[in-house]
Parts: structure tokens; sequence; C-alpha cells
């Protein structure tokens, strides 16, 4: 079929989504996101696309610290009250139970399987978006949600987002094992 | 349960993933990627990061261009091929059916139900990866793909990939409507 040109404007296809959080005037504050990933493997860095206005930038920026946390889908809709309201009007700091690790400026999701606590290595200006690169110093997670060892994504039952449908989706089916099936066809 | 301390190399799970395209010593080149993501609306500008030594990266620093390609789960294997061998060895150009849309310098890949022609906006150096910022200057798709004129994920079949169990993931079920199911939380 032929190609059809739409707006540019597009998103990947399906988003991850975190929670981020952050002590902002002294109160933990936690703000759902869609545009990041990990960027650099070692040392771990990750990029967190923000509004250059967002209340929780503001946190990030006084205590060059946030977490990163991977919620699962029982926790989809206090994910999505903490992407649709901001800390500047509510306040964020009950939604969830809060644990800390090493920084006492890092608050975490002890409901999230996954936890990570970062600081900034880097903020980088782009035309309306402040992109912040954070250094992964500790990630915390639960025996429940490892196999053998590893993280297992099954266990972790995370979801992923997608626009311009603005829909959360579970993780699916396996489809194949990355770095094998490649060479099926190599052959 | 009790939160424990794991390595802090860490995936998001899970990531989206692409196939980047570029033109490196004339010859049409494509690479598979997961650590990328939209970094800015509008503007639309999306980051990928990529080994600093990856062949792709000579052709995208060259002609200053390169696609971000979407593949659905009917091109896992060649997916994987491309994430498995590097153009310095081997000629990807036959991989894929290749159409170019407004640049001569942007192979773009006629199976992949999303397709966007990009040029740099921005090159920041990290300590092993190159994040490669493009500005998305058009974006093609088919009609197939879409519903009541937006871009369907069901339609578009996508698939993610997780680490540290290497697996390529289905899109699952549908968990809620974003921006509405975090309504019912707030009152």
């Amino acid at each position: 079929m032929s190609k059809i040109k739409i707006k540019p404007t597009v998103s990947p296809f399906p988003m991850p989504v975190a929670i981020i959080g952050a002590i902002v005037n002294n109160r933990p504050n936690f703000m759902t996101v869609a545009w990041f990933n990990r960027l650099n493997g070692n040392p771990p860095i990750w990029g967190i696309a923000l509004g250059t206005n967002q209340f929780t930038l503001e946190g990030i920026r006084a205590n060059k610290t946030f977490s990163i946390n991977i919620p699962n889908t029982s926790l989809v809709e206090k994910a999505d009250y903490c992407g649709i309201v901001s800390g500047r009007n509510v306040d964020k700091s009950k939604v969830f139970t809060i644990f800390y690790g090493e920084l006492k400026s890092v608050p975490m999701i002890q409901e999230c399987p996954l936890c990570l606590e970062c600081r900034i290595y880097d903020i980088i200006e782009l035309p309306r978006i402040t992109l912040v690169l954070g250094e992964v110093l500790s990630t915390y997670t639960e025996d429940q949600y490892m196999s053998e060892g590893k993280l297992d994504p099954k266990k972790i039952d995370p979801f992923t987002f997608s626009q311009p449908d603005n829909k959360y989706w579970s993780l699916g089916d396996k489809v194949a094992d990355a770095f094998t099936i490649g060479k099926t066809f190599k052959k």
C-alpha cells in the first residue's frame, strides 16, 4: 500500500511509563512521564523529558536528585492521576507509600516493582522541554519481581502508553528472543 | 515485601523498538535500537542513544539526516538481525524495501507502519554513547494503520524489548484510558 504523509508530531509505539519522584518545597511529589529511556549503559544514565515549567522540575533542580519508579498495571489509576494534576495545586505526597534509600532527597514508591535513585548528570534545554539526564545511583526491587536472579517483565507487569489514542497497554505475548531470532535471517 | 538493592544498570520496562536508517559510505544501512524516545513535542524532537563507534553514526554525522522506522511483529526477525550485525561487516541495504521522502539521504523502510524523516537537531556526547537529537521533518504511514484518522496501535502491531531477559513482546490488552482513569482517583 502507498505511504501517506501525516503530521510529524507523532510518538513512539508504545512508550514505557514511569513516575518521577522528587522533594519540592519540602514535600514529596510524584509526576508520571512517558518520554524517557535509558541513554547510557555504564555508568547508567537515563534521560527524562519534562515540561520546562513543571513543578517537579523545581525540586529536581533544587536537590539535584530524583527517583524513577516503574509502576505495574494495578497502579494505573494512581499513575494517571499523577500525570493529570500538578503538585503546584494538589498534595500528591499521600498517594503512595514512600520509602527512602541512600538519599533523604529521593522519595521512592513502595508499591512500584522497580525504583531508581538518581542524581543529575546534566540538564539540556530543548525548545519547550528540559531534558534531565540522571545517573542511577541505586536500584530497588523485590524478590517477587525476579526469576532466577533477574528482573522478570511478566512479574513486574508494567504498562505502556500510546498516543494519539491516549491508552495504556499491558505487556502482551512474547514475540521472540532478542539477539537470537535474527540469527535465522542471517543464514 | 521488603526492597532489595540490585545492580543499577537496569532498563525501563519495556522499551519501544525502532530501526534507524542512514546512508553510510553511499549505501543505505539499518540498525535496530531500543534506547530512544520522543523528547520535545513541538517542534518534534526525538532522542536516539547510539554507541559512539556505531557504523550508522558515521552516516548520520556525514549527512546530518536519518530515519526512524517503527517495525511491526512480522518484522521481528529482520529487526533483530539489524541489531545483531554491523553494516561495517555486512550489506544490510537489501533487507527491506527502501523508499525515500523529501531527502535523498534518508532511506526509509516500506514494510514499517511508521517512518520518520529526521534532521540532526543536536548531538550530545555521553560517556560511551552519542545521543543524537533529531527533528522530525516528515512522517509517513499508510491508511491501513489508522482508525478514524488517527494512528491505531493495534493496527500498527508494534513490539517492545525488555532486558535483562532479552525478549520482544507484543502489545497486550488495553489497561485504561490515559488522562481519564486518573480522574476517578481525583474524587
